[in-house]
C-alpha cells in the first residue's frame, strides 16, 4: 500500500477512535448520574472506572464493523458502551487485592484505591448489571429478537464459558508453564471471547445467518490474540509510564504469555501474521471494510 | 381461618417449597457442569454456593404468582433459577472479607472460605451473567419481547438502581442513625427490589399492561418488608444454629434495622400488618392466589 494511503488510514483511525472516546465518556456520563443518597459513592466509583480513560478498542470495533451492515451509528455505540461497560467491572474486579492487587489503572489510582474495597466489588457488580439494561432497552434496538440475543451472546462471551471462565483458568495458570496452546485457549476465552462479541454484535443488528458470520468471527479471533500478543510485548518491554499501568507483573507473578513462550521477536512476527489473516477475512469487502482494516493493522503498533 | 384450612395451606406451602428446592438444585446441577480444564474450581465454587441450600423463598414467589396468569411450570422455574442466580452471587460478594466478611453460609462455609476470594469474586460474576443468560434463552420463553423485558427488568432490579445500590446505601449507613423511612427505602432497594422482581417477572410473562400489575408490585413490596423484618428479628434473637450462619451482626456493626428502630414487639406487629396488607392485594383471586397467600402468612413465622 502506497505511503499516503497508509498515512491517511491511520489519520481516519485515530480521529475516529477520538469521537468514539468522547461519545462513550458521553453514554456513561448520561447513565451514571449520581442520585444524592446514600449511593453517592458507587456512582462516584462506576464514573471514575468508566469515564475518561481507555483505548475503547471494543467499541471502535462494534462502530467498525458496523459499518459493513449499514447498523446506525447511535445503536452501535451503545452496544460498544454495554460492552465496554463489561470490560471495566472486569478490570475493577480484576484490581482487587485478590486478584491482581494493582493500584494503578489508566494512568489513575485503581477504584479500591480510591472508594474502598467494598465500594469496588459493588461498582463491578452495577457496572455488570448496567450492560445488560442498556442491551435490553428498547432505545438500544427496536426488535425485541435483536435485542434478547444481544444479551444472550454477551451473558455467554462474559461469564464462565467466556471471560470470567478465562480469568478463573489464568488464575489456575499461575506458576504453571502452559505450552503455546494452552495460552491460546485462555487467552481466547478470557479476552477473546468479548472482542468477538464486539464484531458478532453487528452482525445481530444485522440479522446475519449464522454461517454468514464466519468471516467476521474470524477477523474478531484474529485480531484478539493479535492485541494479546502486543499486550505482552508491551508488559515485556516495562514502559509502566507510556502503559497506564504496572508492567512485568507477568513475569513476576511466574505467568506463561506469549512472548515468554515464543520470545519476542517470534511472539512479534506471529501478531503480524495473525493481522494479515484478519485482513484477508474482509476479502469481500470494498471501502466500508476500511476501518476494520486500519484498525487491525494499527493496533499492534501501539505502545500502550 | 379454621384451624384445619392453616394447616392444610402450611402442608402445602411446605410441600412446594420442597418441590422447587430440589427443582432448582437440578437446574443448577444441569447448567453448572464442570468443563475438566483450568476452570474446575470456578463450576466447584458455582456449584458450591447454588446447589443444596438456601429456602428458595424467590423462585417459590415466582411459582407462586405464574399460577395466576396460568404460565407454565417449567418457565416460571427457569426465571426463578436466573433470580436465585442473582440472590446466590450477592450473597457470595457479600461474605467477602471486604463487606461482611462472613466465613458460615447456609450451615456451610462461605465460598472465599473453601475456594479462595479470587475464585468467590468470579464465581459470584459468573452467576450474574449466568442469571442473564437464562432469562434470554429462547427455552424460558419463545416470545423475544418477553424475554428481553425480563432481562431489562432483572438488570434494573438488580443493578445501583435496585439491589446493587441498596447494599451501597448499607456499606454507607453503618454506624449511623437511620429513621424508619431511611432503614424502608434502604431496604426497599437490597433485597425489595429483586423479590418484587420474583412476583413482576409472571406478570411479565402473562404480558398483563404496567396499570394492571398495581396489586402484584403491593403485595411484593409488603411481604419484601415483612421478610426482611422476620429476618432482622431471627438477627436479634441470636439463634446461629437456626440462622445457618452469624447472627447478631447487625448490632455489633452498629447497624439500624427495623428491630433497633421499632423494637421487637413492634417490629413483629409491623410485619404482621404487612402480611395482611400484601393479602388484601389478591382480593380479587380465588383459590389459585391460596400459595401466595400462604407464602405471606407463614414466611415471617420461619425461624431461619
Amino acid at each position: 500500500m502506497p505511503v499516503e494511503t497508509v498515512d491517511r488510514a491511520r489519520l481516519e483511525l485515530d480521529a475516529e477512535a477520538e469521537r468514539i472516546r468522547g461519545e462513550i465518556d458521553e453514554l456513561f456520563g448520561r447513565l451514571l448520574v449520581s442520585r444524592n443518597d446514600g449511593r453517592d459513592d458507587l456512582y462516584a466509583a462506576m464514573r471514575h472506572a468508566a469515564i475518561g480513560g481507555g483505548k475503547r478498542l471494543r467499541p471502535l470495533l462494534t462502530v467498525a464493523a458496523s459499518r459493513l451492515f449499514g447498523i446506525a451509528r447511535d445503536r452501535a455505540l451503545r452496544v460498544g458502551g454495554a460492552i465496554e461497560a463489561i470490560h471495566v467491572y472486569s478490570l475493577i474486579h480484576d484490581d482487587l487485592p485478590c486478584m491482581d492487587d494493582d493500584d494503578v489503572r489508566r494512568g489513575k489510582p485503581t477504584v479500591h484505591k480510591m472508594f474502598g474495597e467494598a465500594a469496588a466489588v459493588l461498582a463491578g457488580d452495577s457496572l455488570h448489571a448496567l450492560a445488560f439494561e442498556i442491551l435490553a432497552d428498547p432505545e438500544t434496538h427496536e426488535d425485541p429478537f435483536v435485542r434478547s440475543d444481544l444479551v444472550l451472546a454477551l451473558a455467554k462471551a462474559s461469564g464462565p464459558s467466556g471471560m470470567a471462565g478465562g480469568q478463573m483458568m489464568d488464575l489456575a495458570a499461575e506458576g504453571k508453564s502452559l505450552d503455546l496452546s494452552a495460552i491460546t485457549r485462555l487467552q481466547q476465552l478470557k479476552t477473546g471471547a468479548l472482542i468477538e462479541y464486539a464484531v458478532e454484535a453487528p452482525c445481530i443488528m444485522g440479522r446475519l445467518p449464522s454461517e454468514a458470520r464466519t468471516p467476521y468471527r474470524g477477523y474478531a479471533r484474529n485480531i484478539g490474540l493479535a492485541f494479546q500478543i502486543a499486550d505482552d510485548l508491551i508488559d515485556h518491554a516495562g514502559d509502566a509510564d507510556a502503559a497506564g499501568k504496572r508492567t512485568g507483573k507477568d513475569a513476576e507473578a511466574g505467568k506463561a504469555t506469549f512472548v515468554s513462550v515464543l520470545g519476542p521477536e517470534r511472539a512479534e512476527q506471529q501478531a503480524r501474521f495473525l493481522v494479515s489473516q484478519a485482513i484477508e477475512h474482509l476479502a469481500d469487502h470494498g471501502a466500508e471494510a476500511d476501518l476494520l482494516r486500519a484498525l487491525a493493522r494499527f493496533a499492534i503498533e501501539r505502545n500502550h
